[in-house]
């Protein structure tokens, strides 16, 4: 089953700047050799379902490892079964107006 | 590793009530055995990391074969090395102050 | 316009333990006289609009002035012009079978 | 005070294909004079909490008024009172590893 997921780590307990726990996340994503993008505000991925809900279990294993005690992740998952759709083809929809 | 998760299954293309495959999701999760609570915005979910997100895939399965051709999923997931930590006791620590 | 919303609060930069932000959070629902219900990853709320929204940002506010220099919240918000929903009424949707 | 947002809007009953809904979003954004930049999963803002919140609520009017009886919005908000920072240097922080 294809996912495009939307993918927040927030580490607790590391004081206030968690941006090499995010960076340490996305070399998670880089080695599965997953799609994915960063935004602002989290990090959108593309693949199968058991390949990206392994790399995230990973970003978790990782960033304890890397000292946080506590983690709070959110993610979106969607999955379609009408068509193929990758994360550029829902960007295209909305600016494109393919609708 | 133990989660605690919070899960919202939003099945789309199926109109406007979803609640026939919200109580579905709900069977998957008491078939697999694991603690959970339903609340007005979604599930809270315990457990194994693999034993939950195989239920969640599961409940993806589930309302794709009852006809929504579409599904977008929120989840948040807590994992914490500190401590163990219930759904009860972290609702305690909030109403008993137990801080 | 009603809503029902989900809303949790997440100080960071406070080290591991966060529920007396949580704590204060619900205080400032219940001063604002707002229906709202905790549970293990969040809290419900329902109102108005701009009354729950205000409150939401009221929360901001608070646990800033409580000392968290950085907070990061996840917020779900449900509106529906098809009829009136409370959040007893989406759970027993699906407990009740009353789809 | 000041916040970046990551918005998502799921319009429900209107069948599978929702851009234009979004795209509509989009707009309101725009004509608000919000600084923002869309994702595959969602769109990040940038400005001042009262500004950002009226147009999301402004997105479900749209939204609503455009046919929808029913949507389901998720919202990540972040404040900071340490710094300032923009959406474009939590994504400088990430991949420039300027922690």
């Amino acid at each position: 089953m294809k996912v495009i997921v939307d993918l927040c780590v927030v580490p607790m307990g590391v004081g206030v700047s968690v941006s090499k726990y995010v960076a340490e996340c996305q070399k998670v994503l880089q080695d599965a050799g997953l799609e994915h993008q960063l935004h602002a505000y989290g990090t959108n991925i593309e693949g199968d379902w058991d390949d990206v809900f392994a790399a995230i279990k990973h970003c978790h294993q990782r960033v304890h490892a890397m000292g946080a005690p506590r983690i709070t992740t959110s993610i979106k998952v969607g999955t379609r079964t009408d068509r193929d759709q990758t994360m550029q083809d829902k960007i295209d929809s909305v600016t494109n107006g393919n609708l």
